[in-house]
C-alpha cells in the first residue's frame, strides 16, 4: 500500500500539471490535411510540423508528388481529407474543380481557402465563396492568404495579422487556434461575403499613399513649372540671359521646400479645421464631415512625404557649394570678366540674417527627422499614449513654426522691393508661406484663454452624467491621439 | 449497423480534432460584458467580436445609448451583468457611483478597470482599488488601460505587453486569457496594491530621457557661455571686433560636437567605473551602488542624445561654405579691404591634418549612425546577444576612440600657443576631450594582460561549485550585455 | 429552493464562462521547478510568476541561496523536482553531475535545458544530449537558451522567436505552451539532435554578414590600392608632385561610389541569372544551382553595405568645399602663385553637366535610402507582399539605373581623351560601370516582348493541371519575393 501510494504521490503531480499546460498536451498532436504539395503547401506544411502538428498531403499522384516536409504523409486527396477535419486548400482557383469531385468526402469538414488572384476582379465571385457553392456541405473559411511561402519557411510569423473570414463561428474558432500557435495574430472580419476583400489585400500597392502623393506631385508641377516660368523664362525675355542650367538644381531646390512646408502644414490644417467645426456647433461630439475623416486618417503619410521633400532639399543644399554655377558666381565676386578685382565688405546685418536662416533651417530639419523616427512603427509603438501625443502634437506644432520662420526669414527684406513680383507674379516661397501661417494662426486663437472652449469642454464632459458624456470625452482622446 | 457505424467514421476524427484544437472550440463562443458605450467601449467590442467573442453591453438607456458594433447587444446594466461572468468597466471614475448600486449584480464576477485619470494622483485611492471598495464581493482586476480606442480600432495590438494586477489569481487568469487571443502579450504586476502604477502608466512623460536630457542641457549651457565669453566677448574687449552674429552657427558647431563626445564617454563610463568597483573589492558578484545602477539603466537614452548632436554638428558643418561670413573670409584672403590680392600658399602638413580630421569625423559620425540604428527596437530585436553585445561594446569603444582622436587632431597645432589660452582659460575642445581621454586610458588599462583580472574572474567562476557561482557567472553576462 | 436555484443562476453562468475562458482558469496556477537560483534561474522566476505561474526553486543550500523572487519557494533539489513536472536547469553544464545523482527523482519529468557555452565545441556532445544521457529516464527538451536574463526581466519577449527541440512530442507541447503564455513563439527544430545547432544561436556572429562583407572588403582594398597607384604613385613619378594628401578624403570617395555601385549592381545580378538559367532550360520548376541560390539569399546584407558606402560618399561630398586643398584650388584659379589674376568664364554646357551628375547621385541616394529604410524589419513587416516587391524589384531596379547614369555622366567627356589612361589603365568608374551596365542590359534584355517568355510561362502555368502547376507557380512567386 505504501508504496502504491507513493508511486501516486510521484505521478499525479505531473499528470496533472501536463494537463495544466493546455488541454491538448496529454493527447497526440493533432493532424491537418494540405491539399497541394507546391511551394506554399509545402511551406506551410513545414511550419505546421515545427508547431507541433502532424501533417498529411493530399495529392493526385500521391507517389510522384515532388518532394515534401520531413514527417509529413502523402495520401490520395480522398484518404487525406478523411483523416483530417481541417484541410488547407494550398491550390490554384483554376483547379477547384476536382475538389467538386471531392464534395462527399468534405462534408462537415473545415476547409480553409488560402488562395490569392493575381489581379483584382478577375472571377465574378471571392474565390472562397466559389469554393463554398462547390461544397455545401463543408464550412470554408477564407484566411492566411497574405502569409507568403518565403514568410512561412523563414519564421518570420511573429506577431504577424491575418485576416479570417467564414460563416461558421465554430469552423473560424478552430483555424484561429491553429493560426495562434503559429505565432499569428487572427482578426475575425465577419462572414464569407468579406472573402473578396480579404482577397485583395495582397494586391494591394500603398492605398493610403495615393492621395498624399498626389497632392505632393500636383504641387510639385505647379510651382515647378511657375518658377520655370518666373526665374528661366523671365531671364530670357527680358533679359536676355540663358540660364536654364539652373533647371536642374536651383529650381527643384526652391521647389522642394515649398511643397515639404505646405505638406507639413497640409498635417496639421485638419486638426485644427475639426476643432474649429467643434466650437461652431457647440460640441465635439458630432461626426465630422467625410473628407475631413479621410484627411486625417493619411496625416501619417502626409507628413512622411513631407519629410522626404526636406532631407532632399537639405541634400541639394550640402551641395550647392561644390556646383560650377556657383563657384563661378563667387569668383566672379572677385575678379570679373575684365580681370578686374573687387573687396567684399562685410555687412553685419547680412550675416546675422543669413546664419539665422541656416539654424531654423536645420533645427526644422532635426524635429523633422525625430517626427519621422516616431512614426516607424518599432519605435511609436513603445512610447505611452502620452508620449506620442507629445511627439506628434506639440513637437509637430513647434517643427512647423521653425521651418515657417525659416521661410519668413528667407525673404524679410524683399517683400518691399519691387524687383521681386517679376512679371506682377508673387515669389514661389511667399505662396507655400500662406497655408502655415493660416494653420499657425488659427492654433494660436485656439490656444488663446478665450478661446480656450476645447479645453472647458474637456472638463465639462468629465461632469456630466454617465452613459453619454464617455463615448464624447473618449471621442476626443481619439481625435487627439490621431494627431498624425 | 453499417451505415451508424460509417457515419461515425466520417463524424469521429472530426469532432475529436475540433476537440484538439482547442476545449473551447467545440462549445457556443463566450459571452463577454461591457459597462459603457463609449469610444473604448465601442472599440474593445469590436474587437472582442472580431476575436471571437460575443459581447454584450450595458448601459443606463439600451434603448437610446448610440451605435454599438454590429453583432453586439445592448441591455440594462444589471440584465448584463447577471448575462456573463467577466464584465469591463469602460466608464469613467466620476460615474462609479452606479457600480455600488449594483453591487449585489456584480458578486462573484470578474470587473476588469480600464480607467485611467487625467493627471497625476488626482484622486487618495487608485480608481481600481475604489471600485473594489465599492464591489467587495466582485473580484477586480487592473489592466488593459495602456490600451487606446484608436489601437483597438485598427488592430494595432499584436505583441503589444499590457499589464495586470489584482487579488484573484483565477480572475487575472481568466483575463490574461482573454487578452492572449487579442495578441497581447500579459505581464502580472501582483496584487490590486499595483493599481496606481498601472494607472500612472498612460500618463508617464519620457521617464528615462529626463535624467540624460538634463545632462545634456546643461552641458551646452555651460559650454555655450564659456565660448561666448571666450570667442566673442574676448573679441570685443581685447580687439573691439563685433563677431557676434558668430552665435548662431559658429558657436553652436562646437558646442554641438563637445556634448556629443561628453554624453558618448558617459555612456562607457559607468561600465568601467563598475569593472574597477569589481576588481577593488576583488569579487564581482555584490551590488553596485545605487547612482551606478541608475546611470547604467540609462545609457540608451545617452547615447541617443549624444547621435542627435553629432547629427546637428555634421549639418552645421555641411552648410559651412555656404554661410555669408565664410565666402567673406575666403574672398578676403584673395583680394582685402585695399583690392591688394594675395597668393595662396599650399602646405602639405595643413592639408594633410584637415583632411585626417575630416576623415575621422566622418567615420565616427558613420559608426555613431550604426550604433544608432541597432538601437530600434526592431533591429535590436533580430540581434542574437553576441551581436549587440559586439555592436555595443566593441563598435561603441571604436566610435569613441575615434570621435575622440577627431577631437585631438582638431587641436593637434594649438596646444602649446599662447594665443590658444585666451584670458587664461583653455578652449572648449581641451575640456571636453577630458572625460573621454579618461575613459579610454582606463578601458586600456583593463584590456592590459596585468590587470585582466576580470577575465580571470569569469573563468574562475565557472570552475566554483555550482548554486552560487551560477548566480555570479550570469550577473556578469547580464552586465555586459547591459553594455547600452 | 429558490434561493438555491437562485445561486445556481447566479453562479453558473459564471463557471461556466470561466471554463470557457481556458481550461485551466477554474484550477490553481501550475508549479514549476527552476533549478539554480542564479541570475537566469531569477530572472526566469520572477517572469513566471508574472505570467501566473507558481515557481519553486531548488537550491543545494536552500536556506543560503541568495535572494529569489517574491512569491517563489524554495526547497532542496529533490523537494522541488518530486513537486512538479516540469523543471528548468539553469546550471551551467560543469555542475550537472549534481543532477545524475537526482535521476531517480527526475524520472518522467520534463526537463528543459536553458545552458549556454562560452564558445563553439567546448565539449564533445551538446549540453542537452549530454544531460539526457546523465538522465536516461527524464525528457529533455532544449529551448528557449537565447533568452537572457536582461530580456526576462525587462519584459523584451513580446513576439520573439524561441526554438525547441527534444525527443518527446508531449514534452515539447508542454514547453510549447508555457512558452507561448510568455508571449514567445514557438518553432520546433525537431529531435534532440538539433541540440547543438540551437546551443550555437547565441554565439553567431553575423553569420549572413560575413560573404557580402568580404566582397566589400575586398573591391575596396582592390580599388584603393588600383586609384593610389593610378593617381598618387603616377602623379609622383611621372609629374614629380607629392599629392599624398589625396589618400585620405579623394582616393576614399572614389573608391565608395564605386564599391556601393558594384555591391548594389550584385543585389540584381543573380536575379537576371536566374532568369535567364530558365529561359534556357525552357522551364522555371527546376532547381537554381548551390551558389545561386546562396548568393540570392544575402542580397539584403549586399544591398545594406552598398547603402552604407553610399552614405559614406555622400557625406565625403559634402565636407569637399571646406577641404583645405579644395580651397587651395578654387582660389589658385583665381590669383595664381606670382600674385595674377585670371578671370573665370562660365560654359554653359559645363554647368549643366555637373549639375546633371549631381541631381542623379541625389536622386540615387535618395531612393537607396528609402530602399534601405524598408529593410528595416517593421517597416518591411507592414508592407503589403505586393507593395514590398514593388520597392524592392521596380524601385531597386530605378535606383541601380540612375546610379548607373550618375557614374556615364561624370566620364561623359573623358571618354575619348589619352590623359584618362594613365599608365594604359582605365579609371576606377570605367571599371565599375561595367557590372551595373550588364545587369541594367540583360534586365531589358527580360522586358523586350520576344524575350518575356517568363510572363509567358506564368500565364501558361495558371492553366496546367493542377498538382504539379501549383508547386511551380508558386515557386516564382517565392522567387520574385526573395528579390531582396
Amino acid at each position: 500500500m505504501t508504496v502504491v501510494s507513493g508511486m501516486t504521490e510521484e505521478m499525479k503531480p505531473e499528470s496533472v500539471a501536463l494537463h495544466h499546460l493546455g488541454a491538448a498536451a496529454a493527447l497526440d498532436p493533432e493532424l491537418l490535411c494540405i491539399f497541394g504539395t507546391g511551394d506554399l503547401g509545402r511551406s506551410l506544411g513545414q511550419r505546421l510540423l515545427q508547431s507541433g502538428y502532424k501533417v498529411v498531403y493530399g495529392s493526385r499522384r500521391p507517389h510522384s508528388c515532388g518532394p515534401v516536409p520531413q514527417g509529413a504523409q502523402v495520401m490520395s486527396h480522398a484518404a487525406a481529407a478523411r483523416s483530417a477535419s481541417l484541410i488547407f486548400i494550398c491550390v490554384h482557383r483554376e483547379h477547384y474543380d476536382f475538389i467538386e469531385m471531392m464534395a462527399p468526402h468534405l462534408e462537415g469538414k473545415v476547409l480553409v481557402d488560402l488562395s490569392n488572384n493575381l489581379k483584382k476582379d478577375m472571377y465574378p465571385e471571392a474565390n472562397a465563396v466559389y469554393l463554398q457553392r462547390l461544397v455545401p456541405g463543408a464550412e470554408v473559411v477564407k484566411g492566411l492568404n497574405t502569409l507568403s511561402a518565403w514568410a512561412l519557411q523563414n519564421g518570420l510569423l511573429a506577431g504577424k495579422q491575418v485576416f479570417l473570414c467564414g460563416n461558421s463561428a465554430k469552423a473560424k474558432h478552430a483555424v484561429a487556434e491553429m493560426a495562434t500557435k503559429l505565432g499569428l495574430t487572427v482578426l475575425d472580419r465577419g462572414s464569407l461575403s468579406a472573402a473578396r476583400e480579404l482577397e485583395d489585400f495582397p494586391l494591394q500597392l500603398f492605398p493610403q499613399w495615393r492621395l498624399p502623393l498626389c497632392v505632393a506631385l500636383g504641387l510639385t508641377a505647379f510651382f515647378y513649372f511657375y518658377l520655370l516660368i518666373r526665374d528661366v523664362l523671365y531671364a530670357y525675355f527680358e533679359d536676355g540671359k540663358d540660364i536654364s542650367f539652373r533647371i536642374m538644381v536651383s529650381l527643384a531646390n526652391k521647389v522642394f521646400p515649398i511643397v515639404s512646408l505646405i505638406m507639413l502644414s497640409l498635417c496639421y490644417l485638419p486638426g485644427v479645421i475639426a476643432a474649429f467645426i467643434q466650437l461652431y456647433r457647440g460640441t465635439k461630439y458630432s461626426r465630422f464631415p467625410d473628407w475631413l475623416d479621410r484627411w486625417m486618417l493619411c496625416r501619417k503619410q502626409i507628413g512622411l512625404i513631407a519629410l522626404g521633400f526636406a532631407l532632399l532639399h537639405a541634400i541639394y543644399t550640402f551641395i550647392i557649394p561644390i556646383r560650377y554655377a556657383v563657384r563661378h558666381k563667387l569668383i566672379s565676386r572677385v575678379v570679373d570678366e575684365n580681370n578686374k578685382t573687387t573687396p567684399f565688405n562685410f555687412d553685419n546685418t547680412e550675416a546675422w540674417a543669413t546664419d539665422s536662416f541656416y539654424v531654423l533651417g536645420i533645427l526644422g530639419f532635426f524635429l523633422y527627422v525625430l517626427l519621422g523616427l516616431t512614426s516607424l512603427p518599432s519605435v511609436g509603438g513603445s512610447l505611452s499614449w502620452r508620449e506620442f501625443n507629445f511627439v506628434q502634437s506639440k513637437l509637430g506644432h513647434l517643427t512647423l513654426t521653425i521651418c515657417t520662420a525659416h521661410g519668413y526669414i528667407y525673404g524679410w527684406n524683399k517683400f518691399l522691393r519691387p524687383s521681386t513680383y517679376k512679371w506682377y507674379t508673387p515669389p514661389g516661397y511667399m505662396l507655400c508661406l500662406v497655408v502655415p501661417s493660416i494653420v499657425l494662426v488659427l492654433k494660436m486663437l485656439l490656444l488663446l484663454p478665450c478661446h480656450s472652449r476645447a479645453n472647458e469642454l474637456l472638463v465639462c464632459s468629465a461632469r456630466e452624467p454617465s452613459g453619454t458624456s464617455i463615448a464624447r470625452a473618449t471621442t476626443l482622446e481619439a481625435w487627439l491621439q490621431r494627431e498624425i
